[in-house]
């Protein structure tokens, strides 16, 4: 206790989750620690749900990004979450925005603080955030993520901590918080390499500001990210080939540029066919750690990795957490502003490698809306980093739901990422390498190097019909979304 | 001419631009000055042409943006122009592009040469750049443009100057060159208010790249803005009385924060506009200045205008030129890589006002692709400046062509701004404030505030129908484009 509460006049703030829940009431805006599954506070939302049965309330809900422990999920179904942003990734609460009964805002992960702070979106009333511990000061530790819960706790009225003891205390030291000077007198974010460290390690709020703390005993959700299949293991290999050719190309040396790698089992796959690559002394400066970050790190072929939440599997995250020491000094966490700040990528010159659901012939990308209306979980970090990297790179398998669908359409039924911001298309098939062409030249390459040979020609076929019609970027309006019309109708694209 | 090359060694150099366009071979990449037709050589390109008549030859042309004095016609039918990157703004040009003739590379203003340095795009064999004077250590003094100048004589072999006497020497010191430390070891950019002085009044390059010297005398093109009429008028004043609540709520002062606006006739009335607003102690930081710009600092409203561009009507330019030194402390032109820089854009704050061709009822921003396939002049520093901005604003007149098409569309057919980036929406006919609303919330208010009313029912009913599909985004594939489709077969949407 002394340890996890070191400012002593806090410890009589302890209360039961449900009296730590009774603070949040009717209409509020509640922000809440979490990031890609991560170090979400757990009991105050639970208990927070549990009194929703019997005395029904809707809240206005801001994360980090996705919450583990199905929460998002039991928020939603007991109707609480009214309003949800920036992003989220449950079944249950995606059903509910796409049925219109939750108000979804899906955001660029750097730009909901810097709205709160200029007060174009509403603060606060109350942030509950997971921590490792409160120091002397008052001081917040954060667990394995720190996502907005540095400025959500700067910002709120009042502070819910949730302390939770299965976290070690080693978790000290390990974050870096720094929350930029406000505009109109900000100075430069003064990162300038992966490891820089600017901040403090924990979040500076007045102890007063802390109206209840909870004490918790859990362990994050675990990843269930899939192990690399042939498709995926294609994909890593289109792209290390390619890096490889880039060094030889004199464009970068064997250490390549500091990687950012969005979550899921197509990014992680090319992350650990890096261990087997040419490259070393690499650099990560991304958002989400994945198995795969510290597999590098094992291997010896990462020396330091940036980011804001730490996402692991069952058997990663107990066989990690155990030897936390050995590596942290290969760590940082930072605020997702900063982890993802258009500044910061756009000077440390990223590789950025994020995951489609389709793409089009001239390579424009979809990663958020299926048939290009329902949400699948927002666009995350993709925009942030795809429009600032040095190189940025989007992955997909080439076909989904067993070959019924095609990700390669004549044009993608909703755009996150305009072609402007799409350097390198991979698929298992291929690779297409997009720079410095125009729309008629990509649409040759993508389609012969990306597209499933079952689709191949009939993509050719719509490209020529379209150059008929002319343009710069020939389409024929018609038939656009033909593809995507048939695979409703008929189950098959 | 020792005013105009101080740097006496360099004198001998001075040949007939016949005499320097020979330096420029088939197959070349051109870099030249050049942005939103001001500050172009001219007298090369033009002997260019004028030997392609008879002996043909191909380039790839950069520029900053688009250039005046119809060269970019004049290279288009000459057939010179075989590649073109990153704008253009000439229907001659523009049609060679939309038939597939000349391969357009629409780029992110800030990014061209990002991508030449890091050899992703190829460096230019010669750099032609129109220049006030060249200083004694061959520094050149640019023009009414900086643009990409800087970046093509520092990576170009071989650089031609054109001096121009038309231009006044006061010229010199309204330059500020600044070029980042190259990436993996970049500084950040130390910009931090919009009248920051960080670099050189010339580009400094050693004076034995300096390959060719040309002597001109001749004005910019004149802009030929339309006057304000009834509709920007009206746009204007919608977006002056949100700003001004924007104020009354605190959340900025009468100075507002810097503005970027674009180029055009509505962006040039809206900021006519201020003149008679409450607000005062203006700041641009913005990409082209045009005579509002000028009219503003006469009234005494702004005070200090950052830029990569002057571009002037005839009577303005005979106006400011003349008395050139009263204006000279308010304005700064700058690398457009610096005056569209994601890190300052996003460090200072920006209100940012740009033209969409058309928009959807989400707010998805087309402002560049006729019917989703003609290009018009390409995204610009749109991207740059929306996406990074603290307030993303659009404007468009409700209805193009004489009431025969709609801007509020139900689906854009071309996407370069996603409703991420937008914040604002303005027609004649009101404003939309999106800040911090989901889309089914956005269409609402798109509809009833900025469609023309003879189209306002027709888009209700589109909604309202693809409500019934469902979605996080409601749409009709069936319909999304059927606007479009009409407008193409009957001459109305
Ligand atoms: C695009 C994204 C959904 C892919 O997720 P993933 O887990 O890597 O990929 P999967 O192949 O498992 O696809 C996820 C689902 O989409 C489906 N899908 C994939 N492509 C599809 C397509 N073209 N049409 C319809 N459904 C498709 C899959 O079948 C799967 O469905 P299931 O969950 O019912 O099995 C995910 O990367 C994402 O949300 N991206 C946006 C945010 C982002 O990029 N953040 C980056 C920084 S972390
Ligand atoms: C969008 C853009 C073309 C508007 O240009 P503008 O000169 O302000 O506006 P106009 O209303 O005169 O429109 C230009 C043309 O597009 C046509 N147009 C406008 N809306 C249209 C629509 N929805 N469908 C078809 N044509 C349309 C107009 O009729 C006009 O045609 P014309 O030249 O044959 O008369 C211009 O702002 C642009 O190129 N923007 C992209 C680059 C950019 O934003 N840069 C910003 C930093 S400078």
């Amino acid at each position: 206790m002394q340890d996890r509460i070191r400012n002593a006049a806090l410890r009589d703030r302890i209360v039961s989750a449900a009296e730590a829940a009774a603070l949040i009431q009717d209409g509020m805006v509640v922000g809440m620690s979490g990031f890609t599954r991560a170090g979400e506070a757990m009991a105050v939302p639970l208990a927070l749900a549990e009194r929703a049965r019997s005395h029904p309330l809707k809240i206005t809900l801001m994360t980090g990004a996705s919450l583990g422990h199905d929460l998002d999920k039991i928020l939603a179904e007991t109707q609480v979450t009214a309003r949800r942003l920036p992003f989220q990734s449950d079944p249950a609460l995606r059903r509910a925005i796409n049925a219109g009964e939750v108000m979804f805002i899906d955001q660029h992960l750097s730009e909901t603080v810097e709205q709160l702070r200029t007060r174009q979106l509403p603060a606060p009333d109350i942030a509950v955030i997971e921590a490792t511990a409160i120091t002397a000061e008052g001081g917040i530790i954060p667990t394995t993520s720190v996502g907005n819960s540095a400025s959500f706790a700067i910002l709120a009225k009042k502070v819910i901590v949730e302390i939770n003891s299965a976290h070690p205390l080693s978790f000290e030291g390990m974050h870096d918080i720094f929350i930029p000077t406000y505009r109109p007198n900000r100075m430069p974010i003064p990162v300038v390499t992966p490891d820089s460290r600017i901040g403090l390690p924990y979040i500076p709020i007045p102890p007063e500001k802390i109206a209840a703390i909870v004490m918790t005993y859990k362990s994050d959700s675990a990843a269930s990210i899939a192990s690399p299949d042939e498709d995926t293991v294609a994909i890593a290999n289109h792209l290390i080939d390619f890096l490889s050719h880039e060094v030889k190309m004199g464009r970068m040396d064997n250490r390549l540029v500091p990687l950012q790698a969005g979550i899921g089992s197509i990014a992680n796959a090319v992350l650990h066919g890096l261990i087997e690559s040419p490259f070393h002394d690499l650099r990560m400066y991304s958002e989400v750690l994945q198995d795969s970050t510290f597999d590098l790190i094992d291997a010896g072929k990462l020396t330091f990795a940036s980011g804001s939440s730490i996402t692991l599997s069952a058997a990663h995250s107990r066989r990690i957490m155990q030897d936390f020491d050995r590596y942290k000094p290969h760590l940082m966490l930072r605020p997702q502003e900063i982890s993802n700040h258009p500044e910061v990528v756009r000077r440390l010159g990223l590789i950025a490698i994020n995951t489609a659901l389709e793409f089009d012939i001239y390579g424009n990308v979809n990663s958020t809306h299926v048939m290009g209306t329902q949400m699948m979980n927002g666009i995350g970090g993709s925009g942030d980093f795809a429009r600032n990297a040095l190189l940025s790179v989007f992955v997909t398998k080439s076909v989904a739901k067993g070959g019924a669908i095609s990700s390669v359409v004549p044009m993608v039924s909703h755009v996150d990422h305009t072609e402007h911001d799409v350097d390198i298309l991979v698929t298992e098939t291929g690779l297409a390498d997009l720079r410095g062409l125009a729309p008629r030249e990509r649409a040759r390459i993508i389609i012969r190097n990306c597209a499933h040979p079952d689709w191949q020609s009939s993509l050719q076929d719509y490209y020529d019909r379209a150059c008929a019609f002319g343009g710069h970027t020939p389409h024929i309006l018609e038939e656009a979304f033909s593809w995507h019309i048939r695979l409703r109708k008929t189950g098959r694209m």
